[in-house]
């Protein structure tokens, strides 16, 4: 399969190419330092990506960002800073993918455990990946041509203790190859309409 | 108490100012036929509601716009009506409401059954109800001063079926004053962080 991995460069998606790469030809797709530079949020941006990759199988996607921050100290504004990027950044390439996919292809997005497990500073996060979680739900039952969408849900990383370890107190960490299997379970399996946690 | 219902004056809102009613002062606040009119989308029209409503105890949120189509004719303007109407409405509700609410006070949020039980076209819908979800559980761990945040998640209303019955085939319908016995729940109960389903 030919799959494009957006947000290869990151922690977990250096992990997904590894993983995927044994028995795949991957495409590294990032923002600032990938094979081909693309910003989610902008469909030209996307538009351009996927006609340059030409023939593709399979999206895995490890990107998104969103604004951490006390809930008395949120605003609007912040809260768009993930519905922007994480949430409709990812729909954007769905959407979009979805003109240049091939037949039976996939969809793999990136959600994450705050979605039902939450902390302090993560109302944001939170309310994305509960977004996430849905939409892919519901988009898994109108995909065309066999097209199959799932998301994944992976627990804070062993690599990003050091960073974020402070807000996950409590959290038992899983390594980013442990996530990058739940990939492969999404676009190497069948299955569809899938949120598969990774703890 | 005194209660603010937010969209009193449809179907579910009214439902709920009966219940509420029975033992409470509610204020009817809606976009065009309330006591008090606002548009939840702008903080400045909220402002100017809490300021004139005076000392609360509740709000109830009873309203939220989404657009419901089929997936492949969605795009991202499409998404962010229900992003910008019933997320980000509600959620500056809460964030502009907590400035003028009394101590040990609650919010009650409205998602909806399509955040895992998804329909043709209710892509949107599923989206907005997930993140509105995952946004009281998340946002409850961070209430000051004690204050409370539930939502109510019903299914398709009864009163609603001649409109949305094909839509919503296999549902069982249940009536608004079902689910305002849901609303009583969260105001006049304890509990917080809860997602309360009526079916």
């Amino acid at each position: 399969m030919k799959i494009i991995v957006v947000g290869g460069s990151g922690t977990m998606g250096s992990a997904v190419i590894t993983q995927l790469s044994q028995r795949n030809q991957v495409v590294n797709v990032s923002a600032i330092h990938g094979e081909l530079k693309c910003d989610m949020t902008s469909e030209h941006s996307l538009r351009t990506m996927f006609k340059k990759v030409g023939e593709f199988h399979a999206v895995a996607i490890c990107a998104g960002n969103v604004h951490f921050e006390d809930l008395q100290h949120m605003n609007s504004e912040k809260y768009f800073i993930g519905l922007n990027h994480k949430l409709m950044g990812q729909v954007n390439i769905v959407l979009v993918g979805l003109e240049y996919i091939q037949d039976n292809g996939s969809f793999t997005l990136v959600s994450g455990i705050l979605d039902h497990d939450p902390v302090i500073g993560g109302s944001s996060a939170s309310m994305v990946n509960g977004a996430i979680n849905s939409f892919v739900k519901a988009a898994a039952i109108e995909m065309p041509r066999g097209i199959r969408i799932n998301s994944i849900s992976p627990t804070v990383l062993t690599e990003s203790m050091t960073k974020y370890g402070p807000y996950f107190r409590g959290f038992d960490p899983v390594p980013a190859a442990k996530v990058a299997l739940a990939y492969s379970k999404s676009i190497e399996g069948a299955q569809t309409g899938q949120v598969y946690s990774v703890l």
